[in-house]
């Protein structure tokens, strides 16, 4: 007979999991049994793995009866533990029930404390702990939770009231207190009474007495809770997959609002915000742990608790240093004191700020807690953008007024225009406009505009509260606990001393230093970019030195070349100070609209005859020229691909009659005929249409002009000395024959240039992978090209049938029915573009084994693309300068990774 | 050591080839052999092979060595055979020199006559021939065929005269006589020494003496006119590919232009233009071939030889019967008789007419000629069109002005504007009207014209002639030799008894009587069309019988099903007729437009809320029911594929303003409301945009209501006794989680109805293909697709990147450089879409192996796709249902060629 499926793993005295079984207990059940097994003392439990969440949804929610089974024992084994009975009518066992995803999903799901309390048992944990106002405080509180988790009791929507806070402010009122902490026993049990007839008047059910139906129904509740829109939206954000589930923790409750020696907290190793190496961390005395985290009643910093209860400090020191050297990384941690005793209640890897990953990560193999390798991999590539963001000019701080300060919870600068509500925050981010969510508190329901703003200002709750974890993870610019500040929902303002802002107002906000300004202020260069560009000098910036450092190590171990989009001199230049090893986009068409130059290519564009064309394309040659000239200048000897004409030509022509006259004045033709081939160019789907090669291939005198402009500026180049490898690539491909067609000009032009100069011209001619048809046909391209370069942008569009401008229309509907894991704009869509992509490589290679391949769409700047890229054997990715660090980053993880 | 390669192949005494080898010798050359080989009197001669053609061009237009020498031997044999000395000043050979692709290319390339002939062996000819006058007439001849083909001398361009006609006329008035052969030797002698006066001014070079030069010459000017724009043109047509090259022939000349007892002439085994089968051809007394081809002198009839030349006669009969019993088809043949003795210059099969081509095979298989699979495949399966298109109504006709008689050349019925240019042809058409071209003759600079027209008029000419020849491979209505009318192109008209018709005027054609109309005249359906809709009956129609053998005859053979795009009964009733076997696309948008529906339509895509939108669905679902009965009764138990809502909504909104305030005023809201709804609804990429099952996605209820109108017509069919089948097909698929999300409308849409109405209903839900992502994803789409149905048309537009309705700035373009090989929108792109196509195919049935393969675009009625889709191993082509008999063939075609 095989043995049964073991569904519950113990933690405690006897431990059966540890620290690698993430997958099957989650996050929580494997650190509390690693914590146990290293003899901290955790209250004992167990876990109910994730399989038993996937059993639970296909057996239409209920558990698999051998989990039941395991769980009878496990509570026996609790019980021996704690002395106590889990139901006893003298010295009740109670528990709690957590959820514990295999990442961290902070808020998202649902908890429930004090279960095993019902109207017997509450008079024995009365006696037993002789606090009779303790216990019908905690089994209030108990009812509440688990009237609102489990039986659905809450409120309607984010604009109503909490019922059960309706009937506690109500009984509140009824004694005349202001506080929980103020009602008496009596009044705590007709609380209780009347919590019941809400429950049974709005669930329609009576609150359960039985223990063991409360601890069904609590693990249910968290099992369903995995798909709650909350957890949806949250996974999404983070792409996790929904068939991972999550486990359930069921664990003795301790208590840390017994009375002024106990406490609870929450504590970080090094600061989540900054990276900092110190203990950091709040608790509060006399209180349950949900309050803390809740931010309802802003905390105290750690540090006060080395007076308060100096051994339990000492212990957590201890502890402090124990964590780091066993889990070598940064830990958050949530901690009670019951009466003196110090417990863990859980211990996870810390979210932190981009800023504070690079940091903790870096200083981590600096002290030999993990090597470089570690280091590298485990800084979320994007994190490195955090040290490249503008921060506040220090002088226009200092002629600002600052209105108040709160803790930095989200490092960086951020201003914009208030708002009090989430949905607020997400119609200003609609219109295009930069928000500024302030609430006094966030909650989960808040993540979608949080999601949108800019910045996040909350006016309670400390460094652990919701919105200081949840900005940490969202990378935003954060302050919490600003206390100075009162927010009214109703005026829709926020007063601070004399100042009154109202909705709509600006604000900035300095996430690094915790400052509150009026007004919008001006930012200049991050710290970093002040030492590349040679305004600060990289001796005064330990920033810098983590940076340069972390970019050295990329550098020796990425495989993929990190080439640059780019189309000036000044863009090369950012990019090169990045660390760009060439460009891999020079769009020419950018250049046409500068002044002097549209007046040509409008010419150009409405000429009729080949010769009309050629004339006024011949004035556009020497710009063109000038153009590239600088970009080989600035690149000295790095390739340099250069992009012939793309767009269509409709969007360089004026559309409104005013300048449509003033051309035809201009060219001396009338202003009908100006009108008329204006309209001419209008096309139904110009994503489709006469653009790409099919413009040079339709009007050869411009590519001729275009490609004696790249010769021109190489023949002076050499002249000058100065090194060039010109690449020209031909856009939107579809047929071989048309790069043929395309490369024949250009051939032509570089030996016709060649002769007139004198001077040999090394170039390679390419082309951009952008159509679905190139992919599948790259071996035939790859006959005439020596490189390519994977369009991803237009390639998206084309292979999904989607244009990114009409999208709008339908993607938010897509993102919450999630037929789209991410958005295929932003990260390859690896089934459908990126399958084209590898089987274009694979047929271009067996063409050509020696054929470059490179993408040059903006997927070339973000890490799971770059990853995907390195995967399938791409040479290069180009992405826009500013992302150099992060392509870097994501390549030398790829690279770390494995694979190619 | 190899043996060296074989360039020159003989024929005449010794033979070297046969019929088979027409890739190496062309089919002129291939057939020469195979006649010399069965005795049939051939003048000898050789051919140079295709190799030698990609050498010349190779070479840089030079032959290689072994060609020479081989060549060499090979004059000398013909030398021996005829008793002649090439370049003999006593009595020279003389040859014709002529191109020979592996398919004709009628009047594609060039061709030199009398070569050999030079100051010298001219004498010797009319000493020989003791005819100085044919002598000189020969000479002049040849120097004029040389300075034009090999030299380049000639008209600048289509309006300017031939420059040797300009010399010609002025000899001749200056001899003052009306025609070549009233000139005497010494004024032959005269225009000669003119001509090569011509030559030396023209082309800068003296006009050969050196036999072996002009030889050279000759084969040089062969080989290089496969690359003219004519022979381009030609082959972009009818898809020749540019590699295949042309064979050179070099034949001994025989004339048929020495005397009253010489012909030349051209003949038909059958009637090229009706099929029919009898002797039919023409001749010339004392002419050279090319007089007869050329169409400047009008031919007489085959039959009367009889009398003319009654033992030439019985000797062609005779021939006649054993090259149809030889080649097994109908023979295109040119005969020459010099004094009294017949030569055969050449035999091919025959071009004929898609009517002829269906009655040919057919009665070749009845006689025993062929059978039933030589038969099918014999027939360009496009031809079969040719028994569907309209005829005039009789009685219209007989109304009509009958203004001329010709002989019909091209069978149909045309009606269109008179133009007398290929250039106004083409004009016209490119305005979308119907041109009619009018010539005196025409020529291979007409060809473009001739495609642009709707029918073709010539004054001139015989069915041999160049108007007869192209007209017949183009599938044009034809009439040839209307010997009444006078055209006069400076005028602009023409004139035909007391008519004037000008340029711009009316008139109909009726190309299988050779009837000329003035006007426009009515049409009716084809005979075949009125036995199928029961307006005449099957006896009185031979015509019928051969369609319906033909038929019965693919139905039995094919593989794929032939299932119809069709959106109303009527149609479905039309497509039954044809033998279509069931629907394979009914777009349910196109029943949206009807009155009645349009303004419910607008309300639904106008709502605000899931509310009002439910509340103007509704009111669609009678109509959409009872739209879907009658297709379900028409189709009486056959398959029924029911496409889902496809196109963009704003193509059913009112765009101006008039409507839109009566749309607001029905629906009760303002106008201003609707015209923002309107603007809203405007996308970049209507193509990419908001469509297919996005629309499905975005607004659930409008799916919902199109399932519950086919789920409630199924029920009514079932409770009327009518077997019923419905494939719901959801379009524009990229994601399999789109296709799962409207399969679960669908499915619980079905059980609804199904509870509602206690009747069980069989349904398959299916999806279009017509994404590149969706077919590199067909694994997983296939999951949950039971049927999958390509949509070449928009698979096209997305793999290639190119809209079909903005392609027409750069079509012509694409088409001149030969990009396309083919129209991608008339023929699959084997290489691009072809490749999604079977990759989807593979991926889709190595996930569910039953599954069914369609495809609904355009392509599933031309022949070509259809037989790539039976490569491919699709289940179905559908198409409009008048493509079904075409369908049909071609699939009967792809069949008994082979393959899967």
């Amino acid at each position: 007979m095989a043995a049964a499926v073991k569904y519950v793993y113990e933690f405690g005295a006897r431990t059966d999991g540890d620290a690698q079984m993430r997958e099957l207990l989650g996050g929580k059940g494997a650190n509390l049994a690693e914590m146990a097994k290293i003899g901290l003392p955790v209250p004992p439990g167990f876990t109910l793995t994730t399989a038993v969440c996937a059993a639970y949804g296909e057996n239409g929610g209920s558990l698999p009866d051998a989990a039941r089974k395991q769980m009878v024992d496990a509570i026996q084994s609790v019980e021996r533990q704690q002395g106590k009975k889990f139901g006893d009518g003298k010295d009740p066992l109670l528990v709690s029930v957590r959820s514990g995803a295999r990442e961290s999903m902070p808020g998202m799901m649902d908890t429930i404390l004090n279960l095993g309390l019902n109207d017997g048992t509450v008079l024995g944990l009365a006696a037993a702990t002789r606090n009779p106002r303790f216990a019908y405080d905690s089994y209030r509180r108990f009812i509440q939770m688990y009237g609102d988790v489990v039986l659905g009791v809450h409120a309607r929507d984010e604009h109503s009231p909490d019922p059960f806070e309706e009937v506690l402010s109500s009984v509140k009122r009824g004694a005349g207190v202001d506080f929980d902490n103020q009602l008496d026993p009596d009044q705590l049990q007709d609380l209780i009474a009347r919590y019941k007839v809400l429950i049974l008047r709005e669930a329609g059910v009576q609150f359960p007495q039985d223990v063991q139906e409360q601890l069904l129904g609590a693990i249910g509740a968290v099992f369903r809770s995995w798909g709650n829109e909350r957890a949806v939206l949250y996974r999404r954000k983070y792409n996790i997959p929904s068939d991972w589930g999550t486990a359930v923790n069921v664990q003795a409750m301790v208590f840390g609002n017994m009375g002024g020696d106990c406490a609870t907290g929450v504590a970080f190793t090094r600061d989540p915000a900054s990276g900092e190496n110190v203990f950091y961390g709040e608790y509060l005395v006399d209180a349950q742990g949900e309050d803390v985290v809740a931010g309802i009643r802003t905390p105290h910093p750690i540090a006060n608790l080395k007076k308060d209860m100096p051994g339990v400090y000492a212990q957590l020191e201890g502890i402090r240093e124990r964590l780091e050297g066993h889990f070598h990384d940064m830990q958050d941690l949530e901690f009670t004191v019951q009466q003196g005793k110090l417990y863990l209640l859980q211990t996870r890897n810390g979210k932190r700020t981009g800023f504070a990953a690079v940091r903790i990560a870096l200083e981590m193999e600096r002290e030999g807690f993990i090597d470089k390798k570690a280091a590298i991999l485990r800084i979320p590539a994007d994190s490195i953008s955090s040290l490249l963001v503008p921060i506040f000019d220090g002088a226009a701080k200092g002629k600002a007024k600052c209105i108040a300060h709160g803790l930095p919870a989200g490092p960086g600068a951020a201003s914009g225009k208030v708002c009090f509500s989430a949905q607020r925050a997400e119609e200003l981010h609609g219109r295009g406009e930069r928000a500024l969510l302030c609430r006094t508190e966030t909650s989960p329901e808040d993540i979608r505009g949080m999601l949108a703003a800019e910045g996040i200002l909350t006016a309670r709750g400390g460094v652990s509260s919701h919105a200081a974890l949840v900005a940490r993870q969202m990378g935003k610019v954060c302050i919490v606990g600003a206390s100075a500040l009162t927010v009214d929902y109703a005026t829709h303002s926020l007063r601070v001393g004399e100042h009154t802002v109202r909705e709509g107002d600006e604000l900035s906000i300095d996430g690094t230093a915790g400052e509150i300004f009026l007004g919008s202020l001006a930012t200049v260069p991050s710290e970093v970019n002040q030492v590349l560009n040679g305004t600060l000098a990289p001796e005064k910036s330990p920033l810098y030195a983590l940076y340069a450092r972390l970019m050295d190590w990329c550098s020796g171990l990425k495989k993929l070349g990190i080439y640059l989009n780019a189309d000036s001199p000044k863009q090369a230049e950012a990019g090169l100070r990045y660390g760009g090893e060439g460009i891999g986009l020079t769009r020419t068409e950018h250049m046409f609209f500068e002044d002097g130059r549209i007046d040509f290519v409008r010419e150009m564009i409405l000429a009729e005859t080949a010769e009309e064309r050629e004339w006024a394309v011949q004035k556009l040659l020497p710009f063109q020229r000038e153009d590239f000239l600088g970009i080989f200048r600035a690149m000295g000897g790095l390739p340099v691909t250069i992009r012939f004409l793309d767009p269509p030509l409709h969007e360089f022509v004026p559309h409104d009659e005013a300048t449509q006259r003033e051309l035809a004045r201009k060219m001396g033709v009338a202003f009908e005929k100006v009108r008329e081939r204006v309209a001419s160019l209008r096309e139904f789907n110009p994503m489709l249409g006469h653009r790409g090669c099919r413009l040079g291939i339709s009007y050869p005198e411009i590519s001729r002009m275009q490609a004696r402009a790249v010769f021109e500026a190489v023949v002076q180049c050499k002249k000058d000395g100065i090194r060039v490898h010109p690449e020209i690539m031909i856009p939107l491909v579809g047929f071989a024959k048309e790069l043929r067609h395309q490369a024949e000009i250009v051939q032509k032009m570089a030996r016709r240039v060649e002769e007139e100069s004198g001077v040999a011209i090394d170039y390679k001619i390419g082309t951009m992978l952008e159509l679905p048809r190139a992919c599948l046909c790259a071996g035939e391209i790859a006959q005439v090209a020596e490189f390519c370069s994977f369009g991803s942008n237009d390639l998206t569009q084309t292979t999904l049938g989607m244009s990114r401008d009409d999208m709008g229309n339908f993607l938010g509907r897509y993102t919450e029915l999630e037929i789209f894991s991410q958005n295929p704009f932003a990260t390859i869509d690896r089934d459908g573009v990126g399958e084209l992509m590898r089987i274009a490589v694979e047929r271009g290679r067996a063409a050509r084994p020696d054929l470059i391949c490179g993408i040059c769409g903006e997927h070339g700047g973000e890490p799971a693309s770059v990853k995907f890229c390195h995967s399938i054997g791409l040479n290069y990715v180009s992405c826009s300068p500013g992302r150099v660090p992060v392509a870097k980053l994501a390549a030398a993880q790829a690279a770390l990774a494995g694979g190619k």
